[in-house]
């Protein structure tokens, strides 16, 4: 890895800092680029939360998610020298009280410092927040303010979160996080299609036969079911996560990867989307809910049995989308998202066409089209699968392999978490990682037309069995058109 | 590996029995196939030479170069039981005597049987073996006769030789070998072309920059020295080996890989190869020869010392060759050969073009365009440098990394040598790693423009040190056209 600039000294302030996100991703990943010299000292990190709690208490709340006993001592070093630059501050964003000039109070007093906040709480108090901040003038030119999705529940909850954000911060200071975007491989995509010559004349109809988007989840809804139940698969996971990356698949090539350069392309992609109607909702969309069954050999019981009532809320959706533009006609990008799956995993299959003529006449089922592979997670990596000559003697047969770059592989270095990433790139002021108000509200007026056509009496849900690989419909969705759904670690 | 077929019981005549190529190659590769249980115990092995021998004798003196204390006791008793299919007669092919009778009698009978006859000798001599063979009535409708290089001296001498053997033999029993074609990696050439989609589309004069195609050595002419002197590299390596790559790299796609098919558009590309004139000669062909120096440590003299008297013939030469037909308009093949060079490598580099734009903004130097890399030797295996994301924290930076496809990573299996695979498919009766007589004579005449233009006056030899990469000129001719020669193995 290459030498580390730090970045700029800078007051984060965390809010909602006692729940899971801060504890489990946000701290331990500035205490993650505090460790490689990346954070300088004197930066500041807000911690802010209603509960009312010494710096004390919270440096040894954050610790529990980060010292263990495995913990080497220049590391638990550098956990105390990190623990320096945390306060708690106690804030109930929703009222207007004393608690403002607390927080006001913690963070240096120098507006030119950049700020960031870093809003790890629900989308229905993002208007308290940035009241409250306007209220003090915290939101000086350098100060960025960090939303977590969903970025409201349809279109327009979306454009009224936007707009309270908007009257606060300019649109250049708003970053909206996707974490999937902070990747290495997301990031990867771009520099293998742009910085590469080999693939960009293919990527197109001509080229590409399809493109499989699947983010797999084992976990049920569990704790979070009574929230879940709200939102469902199609706005927690596709409005965002799953359109974002194939945005990045279907893009045009920008003219630079500078943030607005990538983001309008971003968009246009979303503009080109075909909308999803009432007519044509029961072919492209499969919605499923998973029932009892078992997890990786673990019982699990069913999704309603969780939320405590009968619920015609989709814990998997599957959609056959299409990108009407020159590029993609007739490529279908297929996307499918949910709970208690089979395994795990998030990854982009990029299938190219068939050989238009087999000159070398094996048997039938023996070739196989070309296939890029890019893993998000468990294990990030890109791979190629090619068709090779298995050596030999006897006759010709081939073989279906990969060709693997895996970053475990090639490269020495452990590699940061996403989190770590994206926060870096706040803190620069880099926007081509997070999406700009308008891809946020394309991708809900895309999804609306999904849902209006589900209201429109069309939202059959399939049961499947925890588990599984989602309803049966899913798999018949590509039947029907001869394709089938991949698992990239398979062939 | 899969299962091996055996192949059909065969008697096979080596001629040339007691030479460097009978005994370090054939024989060891025929006992490899014999251990894989490929050869069936009905075949024959006919040892043939000027000598006078018994079968014992002859079986002792192959055994000295198989035969080593390592060997396991199971493959001693295979190389046991194998000599019991060697027989070895005393026969001057020159004369017409009672040795071809011998030689019939050690044969069997059964004229439907496949009959080889592999030609481990002089060219020069080609015509007497045939002739020979005929007056025995050997030539039998199921007799192959396998023909070494070189066929001739140039276009007339081929012919001649080709036309000799073509009264006895048809053209589908004449198997010129090359053993360069017997490589997994030029049989997986034709595979990753033809059976993947990705590469077919880029793979003409709008994706590929350019080629290059290098058999070097690292031994001097040594002993061979005064045979070698009366050809040179262009007539020893180019005429075959090298232009039997750039063919397999440039050939449009067969209808199927038949063995005509192949080499009809082998033969397409042979006369599609602009002719290299007197005025052309100066700045596409650089001759060199190897003076005193040393390689891999060991000193070495130069090549005239070698030979015994100051000679004019190269023993290197690097040529810009261009295929005027569509697909490849303006791709320069850069074609070089040479000995006593810095290391031994055989490979074939595709050079896809620049990105047309950079939307990275990566400094200068720092993006390479893409590349495949086939290697024949010493490593076999195929790999394809990309461009990708360096993992880490800080800003974007690009590495250029191999994606590899080495068959000992791959595969499991031991696999076999050129030879052994030849030696099956001549057996098989498999003529698609063979040349056809119009392939080695459009060849030649490619090669004779060259001899001709230096004839004409522009045969300039340069001298180069012994473990150099050749003449300067070599490096300066592709300086030019501002690219530079690779190493597969760098970068």
């Amino acid at each position: 890895m290459a030498e580390l600039v730090p970045v700029e000294p800078f007051d984060i302030v965390v809010f909602g800092a006692t729940g899971d996100l801060a504890l489990r991703k946000l701290i331990p990943a500035l205490f993650h680029r505090w460790c490689d010299g990346q954070i300088t000292e004197d930066s500041r990190i807000i911690a802010a939360a209603r509960d009312t709690m010494s710096d004390e208490a919270f440096r040894e709340l954050a610790a529990t998610h980060i010292v263990d006993k495995s913990m080497s001592d220049e590391r638990r070093k550098s956990w105390t020298s990190f623990t320096q630059l945390i306060r708690y501050t106690a804030l109930d964003v929703s009222r207007d009280g004393e608690d403002w000039n607390d927080l006001k109070a913690a963070m240096d007093p120098n507006e030119d410092k950049i700020r960031l906040y870093y809003l790890a709480l629900p989308p229905s108090i993002y208007g308290s927040v940035c009241a409250g901040l306007a209220r003090q003038s915290l939101n000086s030119w350098n100060a960025r303010i960090v939303l977590e999705k969903p970025i409201g529940s349809n279109y327009h909850t979306a454009r009224e979160i936007n707009d309270k954000v908007g009257e606060v911060f300019r649109e250049n200071n708003i970053f909206r996080i996707d974490h999937y975007l902070g990747k290495e491989t997301v990031q990867n995509l771009l520099i293998l299609r742009f910085a590469n010559y080999l693939f960009e004349p293919l990527w197109n109809a001509n080229g590409i036969d399809h493109v499989q988007i699947t983010v797999a989840e084992t976990l049920g809804a569990g704790k979070r079911a009574t929230y879940y139940d709200r939102s469902g698969a199609l706005r927690d996971m596709v409005q965002n996560h799953l359109l974002q990356l194939a945005c990045l698949v279907a893009m045009e090539p920008p003219e630079s990867l500078e943030a607005d350069s990538v983001r309008t392309e971003k968009l246009k992609v979303l503009k080109a989307l075909r909308p999803i109607t009432a007519a044509t909702v029961p072919n492209d969309v499969v919605r499923g809910q998973y029932q009892a069954g078992a997890v990786d050999g673990e019982k699990v019981p069913g999704y309603a049995e969780e939320v405590g009532h009968d619920t015609d809320t989709e814990t998997f959706v599957s959609i056959r989308a299409m990108v009407d533009n020159w590029r993609w006609a007739g490529v279908p990008f297929y996307m499918r998202t949910g709970k208690c799956m089979a395994s795990r995993r998030s990854e982009i299959i990029v299938q190219f066409k068939e050989i238009p003529h087999d000159i070398v006449g094996v048997a039938k089922g023996t070739l196989h089209p070309n296939r890029l592979v890019i893993r998000l997670q468990p294990d990030e990596g890109v791979k190629l699968m090619l068709m090779t000559k298995d050596p030999g003697p006897g006759g010709l047969r081939l073989r279906y392999v990969p060709l693997n770059l895996s970053y475990a592989e090639h490269f020495e270095a452990d590699y940061p978490d996403a989190y770590e990433r994206l926060l870096m790139a706040v803190v620069r002021g880099n926007l081509s990682l997070f999406m700009r108000r308008d891809e946020v509200e394309a991708a809900w007026r895309w999804v609306d037309g999904i849902i209006q056509a589900w209201d429109e009496g069309q939202a059959k849900l399939y049961g499947y069995q925890a588990g599984s690989d989602g309803p049966t419909q899913s798999a018949l969705m590509l039947d029907r058109e001869s394709r089938e759904w991949f698992d990239g670690l398979s062939r």
